[in-house]
């Protein structure tokens, strides 16, 4: 069966170049494993494909192939590459999408991807999903070593993401970083970071969290499930990514808080 | 390759939550063979997922395991359960969802899922699919004996479909189940019961039916399929399911008769 | 593993009607390799799904079966049929569906559907596709003859794209065949046509096109890949089918323009 390939992309469900770079995987490997992460990633958002795919890469099987296109520059001098982490491999434009999940997973080394010879034919100038990076996680998967493809390279563009602050109120900034199919409102504060603030200002896990939204302030119920709160009702949790999250009982967080992806939302320990 | 796996959740099309499930399952099944039979519940509807489950789940080869994950209640007192019928096995939440499946293939025996051997090391609170549920069916695809995973359980949550009822009026008071993606307007109603009842009327099966939509009387033609009658025309059949279904050739039943999941259409068998 | 199944349907991501096959025909081969091409093919839109078809088929492996249901007459006397064509199956429905795709590849021979003994056994008249197509999909794969299935049929139902032609004004009236998901334009027109026409008229390829749309006169640049231009601004090149694609560098054309499939647009070479 040999390695999985795991597609990342922002074609659309139902894209038929989702399609066309099965069928080219298939062609150099007939027993591969495809399998997709998602390819709803919103079109040319390298930011938000960078964020799922560092939450979610864990999960698979180790040796797994990342196929990762969100590449609003193809064709241009932006490099396909090749990051060998400590336990997978992940192939994609080198625009920073590859960066958090392969800086967390621990990069091994890059090999920039050269060699025409696992390409195929004919190369599109806008399509290397199909003409570039799907032929070459064919033969990844058929394991083909990496040192084939081209050099190894001692940098690539990294994309870090934003950590929280506190402002001179003494709020903390968090970003709103993924809104999910069901409204949740995903936010970059981590488990871990959270406690220690409880502990500094020496509240118990059960308060209450004021949060500002702009202006509006808003005293919302640290729960650990959905349903601990009426339906309806505002919540927050730490959700299955270890992150804060904001919800509404069978609702929909982003439109009770009209809140999007790269909004601000402030944190207050104390009423 | 054991047992096929299908997935039938409301995390939508594209949702990464689902492409975590896939990653938990091949860490630990790598010959899993996963299938989709639908992400696209609505949010927290249980009710469709029980419907759309009960006239689908026959098509799947024997020993298939129904992976269900329209969870509201994740986190709570509700309890995560395996039904085992006379051809399948279904696992979720016990919140009436596998019931009216498991009920029509027949119940052998309910598992308890309580051993926590079979989860993953760190169970979140929001997201069982991933952390319990999804490494159960993949143990269960690898053939581990249900009785592994906690006690037999004698009754869980059922969930009964309303049958069509005749009110004061002589008209027989259908439901409608659910709408296609073609905006097809599926009842409860089904082929046997129809027959019954044209027998008991002395009409023959071509005659026309006669449907009120709130106060609004609508005349159907009953035919066998959707482009006997001219196109943007209304029309009634059996489908796929063995359902009585309101059509129009080459459009829109939902938006022409204004119906949603849930509401009433009326039947009258005479002018 | 035998000969990989890939499905062509407007069934709409998420369709159970899409899980069902899968169900249908992994009963009758627990081995079946199944692949999407897309199920987003816009509703009964048969022009739609055998454009897509005949631009994309090629990237497929040699004797991939593609399983197409786009069957707005379902149930009538439209025939199923199998067309073998120099390295590849087509299944669906004579509506002209599998003519493109086919004949380009070269039509081999054509047989009808007809033999009961591989079809379910309760037939219903709305859905062939999960009753008819896809159990024939599934015994193909397993290596069952053409011949069994049903006789050769000397002439289907043919589809033919149109070609850009001139108007009196000496413009290239082009048509535009697919909007794809990032709204991208794509039109007729292919790239060999449209080199010759640069060296009738002199042109280089650096050129600028002067687009109308209905009577508005856009200059558009003519580049090799998206970001060559500024983000927002307006482009053409040959994409990844070989065709005229209009395009907004991070944008969206078909807004950008008010252009949907079906559409005219007309090229002047001349400022």
């Amino acid at each position: 069966m040999g390695r999985p390939i795991v597609f990342l992309t922002d074609f659309g469900e139902g894209s038929i170049f989702v399609g066309e770079m099965k069928g080219v995987i298939l062609k150099i490997n007939p027993n591969a494993k495809i399998l997709e992460l998602t390819n709803s990633i919103r079109p040319q958002n390298v930011f938000q494909a960078a964020f799922l795919l560092k939450y979610s890469y864990k999960y698979f099987p180790k040796n797994t192939i990342f196929l990762c296109i969100v590449d609003p520059e193809v064709g241009s001098e932006r490099k396909p590459i090749v990051v060998k982490s400590s336990n997978y491999y992940f192939i994609g434009p080198d625009n920073g999408l590859l960066y958090p999940a392969a800086f967390s997973d621990g990069i091994k080394f890059v090999v920039l991807i050269e060699n025409k010879k696992y390409f195929l034919e004919k190369v599109s100038y806008t399509f290397h999903g199909r003409d570039i990076f799907a032929p070459v996680a064919a033969y990844i998967s058929k394991g083909v070593p990496l040192k084939n493809f081209g050099p190894t390279v001692s940098s690539i563009r990294d994309l870090v993401f934003e950590e929280p602050t506190f402002d001179e109120n003494g709020c903390l900034v968090c970003r709103v970083m993924y809104i999910d199919s069901f409204g949740n409102v995903v936010t970059n504060l981590e488990e871990p970071k959270f406690y220690s603030l409880l502990f500094k200002y020496n509240l118990t896990k059960t308060s209450n969290l004021y949060i500002f939204v702009g202006q509006k302030l808003y005293e919302v119920k640290m729960v650990k499930y959905y349903c601990e709160v009426g339906e309806g009702s505002p919540l927050a949790l730490f959700n299955s990514f270890g992150l804060l999250e904001l919800s509404i009982n069978k609702g929909n967080a982003s439109e009770y808080f009209s809140l999007k992806e790269g909004d601000v939302v402030k944190i207050r320990f104390f009423k």
